[in-house]
C-alpha cells in the first residue's frame, strides 16, 4: 500500500520528517491497515542520545509525522472516504507528548503503531507506541488539527512580510 | 560564559541534539544567566514543517536538549554547585511535552528559555518558552531524570549483548 505521506498535495510534501520533497529529511512512511497506521524507521548511528541509545527528539520527530499521517487516516475513516481515493487532508501539530518508557536502543528497526482516540471534525488524537526488538520503549499522545489556511501555499509570502 | 552542554563529560557528549562530539547533530548550546537557561539556534532552510514554517519535530528536540541542560544546571544551583567549577550532572528525558500556541515562522533566530519548575534530588521539572522576533511560538514541559546507570558509559556494550 502507499505511504499516506506519498498522498500529501506537493505543497504540504516538503516537512523535514516527512516530505517526500525535502531531500535532507527523514522520511517517515506510515501505512494504513485496518484501523492502525504502522511506520518503520532505521536510525543512523548519529541519531544517538548516548551510544548505544536513539535520541529523544527523533523518537518524538517520528511519533509527530507518524501521528499526522495516523489523524489525515482516522478522519478519512471516519467519513468513509479512502486513502489514494480520496484526497489526504494535511493535519499540524496541536500538542505532542512523549512518554520515554526505558532507554530505546540504537541499531534494529523501530516499528511505530498509531492510532486514533478521539476523531473530531477538526480534531484528531493520536496514540502511538514505538516498539523496539519486541519492547516498547516510547509512547506518544498527540493531538492533531486541520492545517489552518495561514499555513496553506501561499501563506509563508504572506508571514514574511 | 561556557555553554552547559560543553561541560558534559566527553563519554555523554554524543547527543544527535546536543552533544560536541557529534560531527553531524544539531549542537544545541544552552547558557545558565541567574536561575534561567538561555539558547539560540537558527534552523537551516530544510527544517521546515511546510515552506515558511519550522518543523516542530526540531521545536521537540531543541526544546528536550534545552531542558536537560536546564536541569543540570538549577540541580548544581539547588546543591549550591556552579557549572564550570564543579562537576555538571547528566540528566535524560522522562516525558517531553510541547505545546504548538502558533506556527513559528522560519528564518529568524529562535530564542529558548528554560527554567525549572521542580527541583528534586533525582528528578527536574522544566518548563521552556520558545520565542521568534518577540512572539512566543511553543511551549514546553519536560521531566529530567538522573541519568540511571544503565545509560553510563559502558551500559550500550551490556545493551547490545
Amino acid at each position: 500500500m502507499q505511504p499516506l505521506q506519498d498522498l500529501y498535495p506537493d505543497d504540504f510534501a516538503h516537512c523535514y520528517g516527512c516530505g517526500r520533497l525535502n531531500a535532507h529529511g527523514l522520511h517517515v512512511k506510515s501505512e494504513w491497515q485496518d484501523g492502525v497506521a504502522v511506520a518503520r524507521f532505521l536510525p543512523t548511528p548519529e541519531h544517538m542520545a548516548l551510544p548505544g541509545f536513539v535520541y529523544g527528539g527523533l523518537i518524538a520527530s517520528l511519533i509527530d509525522c507518524h501521528s499526522m499521517a495516523t489523524a489525515a487516516a482516522a478522519s478519512m475513516a471516519a467519513l468513509g472516504a479512502a486513502p489514494g481515493v480520496d484526497p489526504t487532508p494535511r493535519f499540524v501539530t496541536a500538542s505532542l507528548h512523549v512518554d520515554f518508557l526505558r532507554p530505546t536502543p540504537l541499531g534494529p528497526e523501530l516499528l511505530l503503531r498509531g492510532q486514533a482516540a478521539e476523531v473530531g471534525e477538526r480534531k484528531v488524537v493520536v496514540e502511538v507506541s514505538l516498539v523496539v526488538a519486541g519492547t516498547e520503549c516510547a509512547r506518544g499522545r498527540v493531538v492533531a488539527v486541520r492545517m489552518p489556511a495561514t499555513m496553506g501555499p501561499n501563506a509563508a509570502t504572506a508571514a514574511s512580510r
